[in-house]
């Protein structure tokens, strides 16, 4: 059982950014200069090829900690951002630019789903290792309500079976952008925690029918889909539900 | 070229109702009780066998007049409310209840599409002819930013053709719940505006695979769906984007 070591910290605007290692998974923990301890706690997920401080989600976790006074976690997928990749990763990459290259989608979806599948394999665990080592901080601790705060693509790739995987969640936000395969479909029929489901309308190498046809597999009453035109590389989430997260993360 | 007769006035919670007729055609505005001319108007449609004053349409247009100062303006579809049948919809309507009975469903659309393009037809210049007095009436005037704000079922069957005929019409809101036929998929391609679309996941009569469709014929680059578990007849529509009028109805 690891617990979680700072390495780093930051802070501006209140908002004060720590870097952290769990075992050697490592992470990043955004939260309010001041506030009560047991804030809800709020999990992102990366996409694919980027790392745990990617722009546009660092952004986004300021935001939910200026705006509701949340504390926001995000690790590095294995193999992303300051992580090393196994010999497996590097060939699957090699693949992957290969198949796009030659604009053979089909070979391109093929080791995409096998890529994100063994991803998938090694992040739920380390998540969820994480997740209890965040737990048995003070400023967290067991009670604080936990989102799983989305992501599209390879994040919500992890986050779906993760979800399923982990009774601590109560709520979560995905995204379209990947490949849908079969264990994808069999995990969002375990979840029943409300869902929030972002689905850029025109992705580049997915069909959208998969994408439904996941959002049709959520067994959660309470789920709502939001789709703009756009790829998942460039849609920004504008004017869809941003009080999701404050109705479902009560203390 | 018919004016605004007003027939009644009631006022409650800020909210003035006045009943009116353009020509045979009945009609409701509601209004602010003070506030400046010239507010944003909005035509609202409501779904078939209801009327102008259905509770959840009324309820929804006195909510855009308390939040945002609108003005809403809403009108009985032919041979709905106050107004009279023809022939041609008692028996369209004594039909539609017999394959529904029967089980029939596909009887059901192909009388349910007649009747909408029967009433489509009658309904589009009616409402023009409705938009033109009003914007004679000096409190709204020719400058108002007009938008269709909604109503699923035959309320969107008549709000795409309305909107794709009507450049006054600058951002709409539409809604699952009705049969998709080819002129309704041509209309929502000539149409650009804003748009708002709410599909109902699991409607009891439509596929949604036809809305979907509809949704991605629409040639408008800001469009965003937002999908519900439910059937139309008892979806509520919490936790969308409430700022999308106020964002495209600007003065």
């Amino acid at each position: 059982m690891h617990a979680v070591q700072f390495t780093a910290e930051t802070s501006a605007n209140g908002v004060v950014e720590r870097d952290f290692v769990v075992g050697d998974v490592p992470g990043v923990l955004w939260s309010p200069a001041s506030g009560p301890d047991g804030a809800p706690l709020v999990l992102m997920g990366h996409g694919g090829g980027l790392h745990k401080k990617t722009p546009a989600q660092a952004a986004r976790a300021r935001d939910a900690v200026t705006r509701w006074g949340y504390t926001v976690a995000a690790i590095d997928a294995p193999g992303h951002g300051e992580r090393p990749r196994t010999a497996g990763d590097e060939q699957a990459r090699a693949e992957m630019r290969e198949a796009v290259a030659t604009g053979d989608n089909h070979r391109f979806e093929k080791v995409s789903v096998a890529y994100a599948r063994s991803l998938t394999e090694r992040a739920v665990p380390e998540w969820q290792a994480t997740l209890d080592a965040l737990q048995r901080r003070p400023e967290i601790g067991p009670e604080a309500p936990v989102g799983y705060g989305g992501g599209v693509s390879l994040g919500t790739a992890i986050g779906i079976p993760l979800t399923a995987a982990e009774p601590r969640i109560t709520a979560a936000i995905f995204g379209g952008g990947f490949f849908v395969y079969d264990d994808l479909l069999a995990a969002a029929r375990r979840i029943t925690v409300p869902v929030q489901f972002l689905l850029p309308w025109d992705d580049a190498y997915v069909d959208r029918r998969t994408t439904l046809a996941l959002f049709d597999a959520f067994a959660s009453p309470d789920k709502t889909l939001h789709a703009k035109p756009g790829d998942h590389r460039r849609i920004r989430w504008s004017g869809v539900d941003d009080g999701f997260l404050p109705r479902h993360l009560r203390r």
